[in-house]
């Protein structure tokens, strides 16, 4: 059968890599793209490697690019004297579409796994350390991930950062915004209530 | 920002093509894309490529195939003389997994839809035919999908096939095995009371 032919299993294979992707929908793509016409399939495939090709990491907050520097960490308009910390280009990509935060970014692209060996050095810390100590930045927030590896590597650069002159935050979690308490797990119950804030004071 | 470079965006809209993935699907299978090592996304962008490359249609049954004529038509075990014709290679694949057919397959690549411009002459309808009148073929069973556009190709194909002196059947529409009634919908449990059939006789 078709399936189970050399190149199909490798196509099948290479989708499945892909994030949300499983066996049943890398299978379904799979006769997507060979069904196709043939230029689309080689538009998908070109994509692919040209995106590849043109995008690099900006030297300065290490997040995905096409120029270096990046067009935020270039924009006179946005407050240098501001970093946010996330773990992915994803979380960046996140914050700026909610259309709030004005400063900069800083990609570690991941979070600290000792049990996968993910040390601080696997990270993109050093190069934040080298932007913090330049002077100009008077705070960091902190917006890894609320799990336990997004908390050790939050609690790491806070106390790395604790040696310099600038104040560390980190973002908030509770219940989102418009959604019941009912549909909150336990630790986000918990969390949202330890870490509730004054209405008046 | 990232998502506004033109190799990104083209990425994205490449992604957005395939079956199933919407914008932000796109967006983030783009990112992930972007930012795994190089070499796994240059091997999902050869996979495609190098797939496509080697993947024809069967000669015989048009399903796709990296051997012409494909397995299936070239087992002598399986029975010659019932076909089975389906839309796309999917709807082969899942009889195939069933594992209880052991006749060959006919794939029309499509089913008949005049307000897109798809008749006859669009589908491997010609091909059957010629399979047909080869005279080894003693039933045809329509495996076309359960809509408007399926239901117009099996009528259409059962009307071309009459000319012959060979039996054409429908595959079974019903409640779904397994599932009740309360979550079947109205034209199923139309079509499962008018296609009842007789427990004894």
């Amino acid at each position: 059968m078709l399936i189970d032919t050399p190149s199909v299993e490798r196509l099948i294979e290479a989708l499945r890599r892909l994030p949300g992707i499983g066996k049943r929908s890398a299978e379904r793509l799979a006769l997507y793209l060979l069904g196709a016409p043939e230029e689309e399939a080689r538009f998908i495939s070109e994509a692919i490697r040209s995106a590849r090709e043109r995008i690099t990491t900006c030297r300065m907050c290490c997040n995905l690019t096409e120029a270096d520097p990046c067009p935020v960490c270039s924009d006179p308009r946005r407050d240098a004297g501001t970093i946010c910390v996330v773990e992915q280009p994803a979380g960046a990509l996140a914050i700026e579409r909610a259309n709030t935060y004005r400063g900069l970014y800083h990609v570690l692209h991941g979070a600290l796994n000792p049990l996968e060996g993910i040390g601080p050095s696997e990270l993109r810390i050093g190069p934040l350390m080298k932007r913090l100590e330049s002077g100009t930045v008077a705070e960091v927030i902190i917006a890894t991930n609320a799990t336990a590896e997004g908390e050790a590597t939050a609690m790491y650069l806070s106390k790395q950062i604790s040696k310099l002159d600038i104040a560390v935050t980190r973002i908030a979690h509770g219940v989102p915004m418009g959604s019941g308490l009912e549909f909150a797990d336990d630790v986000t119950l918990s969390h949202a209530i330890q870490g509730r804030t004054r209405l008046h004071d």
